[in-house]
């Protein structure tokens, strides 16, 4: 055992939650004397304006007093919440899924693991997003998978670089990563822009992760469109959750679906390894699974709407307040989601160095013209040093 | 991708769940007239006479309509949930866990799974029970982590086969998993054979995984004594749950605690990739851990008293209808668990070559002096050719 724990390698990764608990113990509320809201969580359940219908909660509240739903589900998930998932996905895709594309996760993060790890093999790559989200990247680690990142471009809406994408592919891409609604961006993408992201991977014989845990959280120009429209073109494996839309990220009820309608990567083989590898995961709580038709079946869709309207609203401010700041620019108002990518142009700063000493110093003193909030999650991103992934509160 | 898909391995273990799977499939019911029953998954929610306590279910339906829990939970685990669980097991320790030292799981098989993966590393290996639980071998395979098996032995009372440990560990050897109470044997092991594992993990530098998803069911002559008792000899990963004892396997809701007082293998380094490591993990809903404090401190003796009997009863009679078919033998009545391993003597039975072969051919027709049951969850056990994983019902 010493031997073993001597060896062990971690990974190098910075994740958002590992900034931010760094940040935030690094604070001092009583020298400050004023409160520090954390934005670098896209937990909208932080604040009372996001709070989730009474028929999802009672639906829940339903399945648990049943007392049918206290025994183990099937690895993969209970059959009717596979069947409402499918059906729920189905009316906005071209095609029918079936209960046996959609395996039910303990959240989207484990459907981001899922994915990552049923791919992994020797020497394997994947393409993912910059600026991103980092749990890819640590999964990533853990599963000894190569991480080739592509640029998203600030000044075309946060659109994929996609000559990045043919410079980057070789024989052992086997996926590239598209976070639609985006996140930390606030990107929705247009149906022509998925079209052609689907094209490439195509050309490269690599398939898509489509995380669309924000799915349908769009409040600007463009409408949500579901990456698995072009499942006849490419195989994508879709992410979701009930996370966001339905305001519950606690309950880590999430989904992994194989949007691939000709059967290009779920044959016999890939689905005999994914239910194996199921067979080692912890899924969700069984009632909170067997409450998924009936929420997905009865929620109106004026509770949706609400959500957008704050959502929308929110993100304003939050733009407005951000363009005021002189240090600050915003490329792209935000489309959906819940987070903005913010440009820091460090020049008009004294004794800054960087994004990330930014905001250790912005929550320690007032730097001039800085707003009373801390903002953190920021990430060391290159060429474009960005930071302030952020939610609207 | 098709590259990616086209390469992966699948893991060839065969796991209880697969085999149940087909077994169940092949099943004419309605051919049979007789009513199959599966005793090969260790879930007592299938049966009316085991239900959790009112306490327990009230608890989770406080904590979900106080609608302050469902945010994500840090993936750790909730700060109190942590604290009730060092707790609640410390009170049979010689030493006090705090909460750093428990890391909430999406029931026990995630933190099996979290245990396998921390400790992979190139050419580890790890010793495991035969007979024993399959999803550690799925596992080790899955993270490239070799599984070498010690036999348990039947004609003493499933104990472990001590000189196998020193046969079988060398310098690539990082822990040895000990199920107690035992699945599948019903064993538990007494305070002097627990010492002596102990002594032979010290003596190898090896920590101990101790599965105790069946802690405290215990009805025979040996009391439970948890496996962190040695902590200060050893290391000791203790892994449990509340769907045993509590009757709520499918609320997912475990633990993965180091007992480990010396801090051997609690340092710093294998802290920050646990830590990371769950960061990548889908943990159990955050309402459902903030009800585990009250769950702890409010369930009172009577109810798990009350289990414990109708387990020592239902064993009885199980044990007494083995022992009534000529082609089976049972080394060990149970003293613990939900489970018993039975012999079965494929001499004395007319064209049926194995164990696997017995099952299939049994929920077909009538076999000679076969009960009206499916004995199912069978495994190839080499030299012991034992078969019958089965729970009390």
């Amino acid at each position: 055992m010493e031997n073993g724990t001597m060896n062990m390698e971690i990974p190098t990764n910075v994740t958002i939650k590992g900034i931010l608990g760094t940040l935030m113990a690094s604070i001092d509320e009583q020298k400050n004397k004023k409160r520090v809201i954390s934005l670098g969580m896209g937990d909208p359940t932080a604040y009372s304006c996001f709070t989730t219908n009474d028929n999802v909660q009672d639906s829940v509240v339903e399945t648990l007093e049943s007392q049918k739903f206290n025994g183990y589900s099937p690895t993969v998930g209970l059959l009717q919440t596979r069947k409402a998932i499918s059906e729920y996905l189905s009316l906005n895709l071209p095609y029918k899924l079936v209960e046996d594309d959609v395996y039910i996760t303990a959240g989207c993060s484990q459907a981001i693991e899922v994915a990552i790890s049923i791919l992994a093999r020797p020497n394997a790559n994947i393409l993912v997003p910059k600026p991103g989200f980092p749990i890819y990247e640590l999964c990533a680690a853990f599963r000894n998978v190569e991480i080739r990142h592509f640029d998203l471009l600030p000044d075309k809406g946060w659109e994929v670089d996609l000559e990045a994408i043919d410079a980057l592919s070789d024989q052992n891409t086997v996926a590239i990563v598209i976070i639609n609604p985006g996140n930390p961006c606030g990107n929705v993408y247009s149906y022509q822009h998925l079209k052609k992201i689907a094209e490439a991977a195509k050309k490269h014989k690599i398939l898509v992760i489509a995380d669309e845990v924000y799915g349908h959280l769009a409040f600007g120009e463009n409408p949500f469109v579901p990456m698995g429209v072009f499942g006849s073109m490419v195989p994508v494996l879709t992410l979701g959750s009930l996370s966001k839309r339905w305001l519950v990220p606690g309950w880590r009820l999430g989904w992994l679906v194989t949007t691939d309608p000709n059967g290009i990567f779920k044959n016999a083989k890939t689905v005999e390894r994914m239910k194996k590898y199921f067979d080692i995961c912890g899924g969700p709580a069984t009632f909170i699974q067997a409450a998924v038709p009936r929420i997905l079946k009865d929620t109106k869709e004026v509770f949706f709407t609400k959500t957008l309207c704050i959502l929308k609203q929110t993100s304003d401010i939050c733009f407005k307040k951000i363009t005021e700041i002189p240090c600050f620019t915003c490329p792209q108002k935000p489309q959906g989601a819940m987070a903005v990518m913010v440009k820091l142009n460090v020049s008009l700063l004294k004794d800054i160095s960087d994004d990330i000493d930014f905001c250790f110093q912005a929550s320690k003193r007032r730097i001039r013209d800085t707003p009373s909030r801390s903002y953190s999650g920021s990430k060391k991103l290159g060429s474009h040093n960005f930071c302030c992934r952020t939610i609207f509160s």
